[in-house]
């Protein structure tokens, strides 16, 4: 008997203690990090309201019950039971049962009245028809990416669970090793932004914690050939943990799928579902500048169904000595910092992945109160000695100027913006300031994966600031819905009426004007002197945005493959507005530690450029007397 | 055809340029480091003697010459002739001709005779007879590891060969990376003394410097099976190379070869005869106190085939992007100081091993002159704030006064001694004193494996201090020959008559008192309060030398199997002279990286307790400003 089923016997033991008499067990098993308990009498199961509870903290483990399949209430008569159960207002939109789990996923427009009470009304459910009821919430607005993730998923059940089944033996096998480490390898994103990528090791384990791409630089990736990353293959890897959906984090982790790695990956579910929305949109845009890419798209779906969602706030074991928990990092949708608890006490490492320090309007700022950090690592892209940024209320009240400016001149304001994040901040900038009158109403276009990228924002409003969430449940509140948002699905005749026509905002891609839509509505709106083109994202080097901001006029336009190669003078109004960035500033990333809950003893700074890095690693040092380094890439920091 | 076959296509070519027309080129194929030329018209090739370094210069190799078999003179016509040409006075002991290779190797009592003024000699028989001359020295005392070590090799000639020819086409294989970096991998004896073990790697190639046990904590081994050192299997790493024959150092040097490594070991011939020794002994002790030997002794055997010796100062090419060069250490016969210089001007890395910065009685002190180093790895055995020795003058002025006190009193002198290192210098102190009349004449016993480790010394004079050097190859003059020495080899009836007789010396190891011959000589002498034990070097915690030194005396006799385990009461005087350390103390590692050139810009400090590293690494950054750091074990440094 294997060291694992050795252990699940143990644990079937305890269970039956716990769990009174009448109620069967018929078996135990892992998914991924859960253990998973089947029952005859999932009512019974269900009428204990604490029994659950009870058993997940005596076993420390996080636990699921299901229903033996003979057991079950048919599928078309528990459907019934079910709608009566729920209260109308919920709005149910679907019901799927999957008799090989003994599971109902609810879609329904309000999960919270679907739930109940402390999950009284689940409870209900699983008494009245023995199903094991799963609640995900019908976006708002139409999401393909959500619809395309949930349909995959649903077609791959049999192969997810047998990943699942396999993971959760991996986690929970007997460590192996006498020896004491926690070490970290710098694979990537030192002294440099982009390709993200580290590993955590243990003598029992080694994680990798992100695996980016480097924008501009497709060439440098993450340093994953060398022996202490994939050396021994990809497999020699228990898990992936991924902080958030940028392609300087996520760029990459479809390639190890590629590679041959069959593990899990662990994220936030909007991480997931961005994700792949961005990086599939980063394989399109590698084939359409004629680059190889490096993967498939059905890499893409591997990932997919590898990953395991995590809330923020769960303790979730992933390996045999080493615990994971998310929590917001106030950056973008489901962007986590990932904090790990090494051994039974022995050490703690959080990675802080991008992070916003202070609230946004889309999101609490970052977390930074933990049981204990040891070692924290450190995102420093702002982290240079003047990297300070205008006051997010300047920057409003001053965008709201250019649009009036505009406005007053019956002309148009066009905003490069990344398609996550920073668009539905300045959306939800722009549909106050119309609300309330600051600035007279007018459309506001929506154009490349803006669209796509505010509808996965409203599948998942726990994600967003405690206000927001509490508008978008609130369907006739939902900011996002509002009348002036208008979707560009039409191509480019469209784009052409829009910019013949009235007053209008158009926010499109790409964000620093290196390609996409953004080009084709320059080739509209240049010529117009009425017109202001206003930037508020940061531009790279060797972008066309960054040319457009220090004075260049010239706009090439075409390259639609008949070798026309044309270009447009540009006459629009040029304007900067800051403060509106995903990344906390100096100050931000210094108040972040000052007022962290516990003080770590070690910092890695990283992610940022040289200077940034080390400026920030040498005023930690000597500000708040703490260990810091500036690392670079290939090196491994041993803390225990 | 495969790069290197290309390669040597070259490579031929620019040798059938350089080689005047009358003088055939049949071959050339690489042998280990050397490039190996077979010609038809060897006597011609011996004839130019220029030839020779004007292919190397332009070749940059290092370069042998082999005749083709078939146009050599028969051994028996050429044994006669080749004692003809060397004069008598250089004591050839034997003659071995090897037709595979078409080398004769003299064995010479004195090697620098038959090889005449810059090797006139040597190519007057080449040139007569059409052999290639090797010469090696007659033991001026019998020593049965040389001996064997010998015979093994002349045994394995077929094997070696094969190994020589892979390695070649390893090391001149084509670089296959794009990216450059340097770094070092610390496998063990960081902020500790013991298990030394690192690894330098660049994208193309790693190295394992040193691979040693932890004495005293043999369960404390290199970090060998983690991801970058062996995760890849034992032939992930290109080269072995070896500083010094300490078993700290190289005790699991062989067991490397248990795990299926089949590579080369680069160091110098005394560090390998002295390791087959050590290493030999180190299973026997093993095996005798009951530990399970980490393995067999075949495995010494598999070392010393795989081991391609070189001579301080030889630039040697190991891997396609790394030469080495070792310079004298001054610590024990053959130590080095690896020098790495890596890639074609990149980096150039060196290794202390074990140090000695002045000059001592067998060694002249460590070089510290290099072309360039960037980065130090420096020992920090005595980097302590407060570890400095006695001179090594008052030194010996103690231990003659002690001499002389015993003698005095009708007593003995029993000093425990490590076998290699300490015991010859000593022998050299004492055999000084008594030529001089310092103190009276004596016998000097030694025992154990110290007789053994002397013949070694005086193979090898070549690596002994100069005025030391020229006295052995003067036989007349031979200080390890002087009538005084005398070798126990009669076992323990000896013992007991010498313990029964007139005053004299007793060197005998082990030198911390934790087994061998010392014991018996100890249940001898114990009782003997006119007698004296003298301790000369560091003894470790835990030791029976260290609970002497601290007043003990009760030591315990027997356990010779019959379950007898009694004790004797020691009734010797106890003393202990310090000031013999092969270590470089406080001092003398300041000294030496104050006086080096070029001045390294950054300084591992490794190999001393945690203390001792941290104030080494604190003091040499404070004074001489140099980036400075005392590393943990499992760490890694990106130096480019």
């Amino acid at each position: 008997m294997s060291t694992v089923d050795k252990q699940l016997e143990d644990v079937k033991a305890t269970i039956d203690d716990e769990v009174p008499r009448h109620i069967s067990v018929s078996d135990v098993t892992y998914e991924g990090p859960e253990l998973v308990i089947y029952t005859r009498d999932p009512k019974e199961f269900a009428a204990d309201g604490d029994l659950v509870r009870r058993l997940a903290s005596k076993l420390r483990k996080r636990i699921t019950v299901r229903p033996d399949p003979d057991v079950l209430t048919p599928p078309t008569r528990a459907e019934q039971d079910i709608r009566d159960l729920i209260p109308e207002e919920a709005g149910v939109t679907d019901l799927d049962f999957y008799e090989d789990t003994g599971e109902v996923v609810i879609q329904a427009q309000k999960p919270g009245v679907v739930i109940g009470r402390h999950g009284a009304t689940l409870r209900d459910i699983t008494r009245e028809v023995g199903w094991t009821p799963e609640v995900v919430r019908t976006p708002p607005i139409e999401s393909s990416t959500v619809d395309n993730v949930r349909n995959f998923l649903k077609q791959e059940r049999e192969d997810r669970r047998d990943i699942l089944e396999r993971v959760g033996r991996q986690i929970h096998r007997d460590p192996m090793s006498n020896d004491e480490y926690v070490r970290i390898t710098t694979l990537g994103c030192c002294r440099e932004v982009g390709r993200a990528a580290f590993i955590l090791s243990t003598p029992d384990t080694r994680i990798l914690v992100d695996c980016g791409a480097k924008p501009g630089a497709e060439s440098e990736t993450p340093y994953l050939q060398i022996p202490e990353a994939f050396g021994a293959g990809a497999n020699g890897i228990d898990a992936v943990v991924l902080t958030h959906a940028h392609l300087d984090h996520s760029a990459l982790v479809p390639l190890l799928y590629e590679y041959g790695y069959d593990g899990p990956i662990y994220c936030t579910e909007p991480t997931r579902d961005l994700m792949g929305l961005l990086t599939l949109d980063y394989l399109d845009v590698a084939a359409k500048e004629g680059r190889n890419p490096p993967y498939g798209s059905e890499m893409v779906r591997e990932a997919i169904k590898h990953t395991i969602p995590l809330e923020y706030g769960d303790v979730t074991d992933i390996a045999p000595d080493i615990k994971l928990t998310l929590h917001n990092a106030g950056h973008i949708l489901g962007s986590s910092i990932c904090h790990f608890h090494v051994g039974d006490g022995l050490y703690n490492v959080a990675f802080s992945g991008d992070i916003h320090y202070d609230d946004t309007r889309l999101f609490d700022g970052a977390v930074n109160d933990f049981p204990r950090v040891e070692t924290l690592v450190l995102e420093s892209t702002y982290g240079g000695k003047n990297d300070y940024q205008t006051d997010q209320d300047d920057s409003e009240r001053k965008l709201k100027q250019i649009v009036q400016n505009a406005y007053d001149r019956d002309g148009k304001v066009l905003i490069p913006a990344f398609a996550v994040g920073r668009s539905q901040e300045l959306m939800l900038v722009l549909e106050e300031a119309m609300r309330e009158g600051d600035i007279p109403e007018m459309p506001i276009y929506l154009d490349g994966m803006i669209w796509e990228a505010t509808a996965i924002h409203t599948t998942y409003p726990e994600y967003l600031r405690d206000s927001l969430r509490d508008r978008i449940f609130d369907a006739d509140d939902n900011p996002f819905l509002a009348d002036q948002f208008q979707h560009i699905d039409g191509g480019d005749d469209e784009r052409e009426a829009v910019a013949d026509g009235d007053s209008c905002i158009v926010l499109s891609t790409s964000g620093m004007v290196t390609g996409g839509p953004i080009m084709s509505w320059l080739e509209h709106l240049a010529p117009d002197p009425d017109s202001t083109i206003t930037f508020v994202g940061y531009q790279a080097s060797g972008t066309l945005g960054r040319r457009i901001q220090r004075g260049r006029n010239e706009i090439p336009i075409g390259g639609n493959g008949n070798g026309r190669s044309d270009s447009v003078t540009l006459d629009m109004n040029v304007e900067t507005v800051d403060g509106f960035s995903g990344h906390a500033d100096r100050q931000g990333l210094e108040n972040f530690v000052r007022t962290m809950n516990p003080r770590p003893e070690k910092i890695l700074c990283v992610h940022g450029d040289e200077s940034a890095t080390q400026d920030l690693s040498s005023s930690l040092y000597h500000d708040m007397n703490l260990r810091t380094f500036a690392p670079q890439n290939l090196e491994t920091f041993r803390f225990r």
